[in-house]
């Protein structure tokens, strides 16, 4: 039997206490997969005293977590810390400075920080692998930078945060508006006391641009990048979004456009009848388009233990089986910076949801607008009636390019009548 | 720039030109991701003069494929001739006996020897590499073999067939029936001439045998499976299904159960509110199910050139790059061989559809054998009435072991009323 792999594991919470069950639990079947077995070496958390479902490796303990890298004999760190700075920063750089190759689940160290690793890595010969980083349970950053590497990537897009997505569709199932649900998934421990990072969409845009990077041998950046998250979505947007045929998804995209690389997190419509618009609860998808593989989608479970300790040991399997590729898939002297462009230019069907004080005349001034704009409507949903109160209409417009229809939207959101910021979503068709 | 990996290309066809294509059209990005050029150094097709979409690259032409290994400085071997026998399992054979990388399409091949030629590539020091031959569009190869590599997979279930799935997706939405529906897709090239590798489900046992290997550390079996095709659904099964919130999918499984590994190729209904149900037309779909991973689906194109050539130069990257695994992910030697189990003690809900003459207490003679075998009842569909002509009737069933639900269909198939064959299909709720 050939030498063990020795990790070091920093971080023993959920995640890191799915790596230690998984090595456990699996020891024989990852022995035979990796041609040798994963030992942990040593561990560190913050806290020695917590009580922990998992128990603990009878291993040396190390206080610091940045000086795991100083254990002797380790041929992997595992950083289940988390955060672009502090500890995890530092135990990443200097892992990779001693030529220790790194594992971790760590998608805003990646987003900001990616390319300066990538290239440490690279100088010092060590490995650093992220496949938990982006939708744990489905092995995405393996398929773009290896099962995908015959292809040029067009486009990326993501359901890429549990989160979001359980909101939405707990939104949908009871009718319910977004800041009572959101007050229940933190009841049930779905979403954090503060949720800011997951609905605002900045979890879901550091893990676009990871597999921006990826995709199209970019550096990651996290500045060219629109965002916007689920707090402005309506139970009603929900429901005529229905009426429609389409589902409401916080979508990470990243497409390569004429004018450049075009980066966004925003909700937006999928059909129903699609498999991404089935994607429900806490699950992730991400679909993929190549020029020869044609268009694909993985779906699989986002977050939890079980799913990202399973990313976590694939990954150190791979480097137990002593393969190893550049982060990014390509060196990172090839990667390119910048070539980003915004969303005006985009051409697609959009959703437009305004409410309006139920007056005669102002659906001819919506659809004058419209058509001062050039912008052609596909549907219109007016139902009810109720004289100076407030009332939805919902219009769905053909191919334009977003620029256009949004200035169209701001004038129309500038109409006396209007009760309430304009909602426009892009349609996304699969 | 390191040295070249130069290839030799046995097949010209559909998927060989899209290889020429792919190396050519993408030839810079596939250098920056494997690390170094690859490049053909010879080929071998049937008919030298046959005109081709794809112009053959301009290098050596060997008459006998088989011979192919033979060419000097090869480093691997891309055989795209097809066939469990005859010049295919020579070259393969030929060029691992020599020590040389075979990347293959052909998932006949692996089925019937998928352990002999594993062994052989071991124990000569070669790669043997076959991501193309199961869903070309889908690197579920890589996930199974690489991704999910920390888990004890419980179940693999796919479609697995683009030409099953296409002619029961033009069934639904035409409502035309099996003949019908076959012819035109031969008129428009979607299916064979002689289609019975495809719609008698052969073709999807070949890759669930592939499949299975890579999930359960099993040898290839193709004995110890079960199949049966498509012929056998009608555009009424396809219509009640629906009724029932359900579609019709050729579907290849593969589980663990207490009893053994259970293997089948059979139409099964599945909810088309699931990912699963929405894979339409010529898509194929994997699922997979991990003790750590949970539950995961991945969807794209099964076959055509561009999907299957994205496979091809994938696997040829990965040994450009010197990543070389065992073929089925584990040493040859650990390859279990049998601990096969048959579909009887299968638990599952089903579906039931027969053909009676329509009169008094038909139903009550099938609800009556239900009874007998302990079948719970969960819903019936019997509409309309038409005394002594043949009507539907359609029954689905709480969960029951596949043995006891088949001998209550027996006994209800030797009714005097019954006027068909009744049809007996699995629901598989994911």
């Amino acid at each position: 039997m050939a030498k063990a792999f020795r990790i070091a594991l920093a971080g023993l919470g959920t995640v890191g206490g799915g790596v230690v069950k998984a090595l456990h639990d699996n020891a024989s079947l990852i022995r035979e997969r990796a041609g040798r077995p994963i030992e942990i070496a040593a561990v560190s958390a913050r806290n020695k005293k917590k009580k922990r479902d998992v128990k603990p490796p009878n291993v040396p303990w190390v206080e610091d977590a940045a000086k795991l890298a100083d254990v002797g004999g380790v041929d992997a760190v595992v950083e289940l810390i988390g955060g672009s700075e502090g500890t995890a920063r530092k135990l990443v750089e200097g892992s990779l400075k001693r030529g220790i190759g790194v594992v971790t689940a760590n998608k805003a160290l990646l987003a900001h920080h990616g390319y300066e690793l990538a290239k440490l890595a690279e100088d010092k010969g060590a490995a650093l692998k992220y496949e938990a980083a982006v939708a744990g349970g489905i092995p995405i950053i393996k398929a773009l930078r290896e099962g995908f590497a015959a292809n040029k990537i067009k486009a990326v897009y993501g359901i890429l945060n549990g989160t979001c997505n359980y909101i939405l569709t707990e939104m949908r199932e009871t009718g319910r508006d977004f800041g009572d649900v959101l007050k229940d998934a933190q009841a049930k421990g779905y979403a954090e006391a503060d949720p800011s990072f997951d609905i605002d969409g900045i979890d879901a845009a550091h893990k676009l641009c990871v597999l921006s990077a990826l995709a199209f041998g970019v550096r990651p950046d996290f500045k060219n990048l629109k965002i916007s998250g689920i707090r402005r979505v309506t139970a009603k947007d929900i429901f005529f979004a229905q009426e429609l045929g389409f589902r409401i998804k916080l979508l990470g995209s990243a497409r390569q456009t004429d004018k450049g690389i075009c980066q966004s997190v925003e909700p937006c419509l999928v059909p129903i009848k699609s498999p991404m618009g089935a994607v429900d609860g806490v699950f992730n998808a991400v679909f993929v388009e190549g020029d020869f593989v044609g268009n694909g989608l993985s779906v699989g479970r986002g977050a939890g233990a079980g799913p990202t300790a399973s990313a976590v040991v694939a990954d150190l399997i791979d480097l137990a089986r002593g393969f190893d590729v550049p982060a990014f898939g390509i060196p990172a002297a090839k990667m390119k910076q910048g070539g980003w462009t915004g969303t005006d230019h985009l051409v697609s069907h959009f959703y437009l949801h305004v409410v309006v004080l139920d007056r005669p005349g102002v659906l001819a001034d919506i659809a004058a607008i419209m058509r001062d704009h050039d912008v052609s409507i596909e549907t219109v949903i007016q139902r009810g009636r109720d004289p100076d109160k407030p009332v939805s209409v919902v219009i769905t417009c053909h191919s334009v390019a977003q620029a256009r229809i949004e200035k169209a939207v701001a004038r129309i959101g500038k109409l006396r009548s209007m009760a309430d910021k304009p909602s426009l979503m892009r349609i996304e068709k699969f």
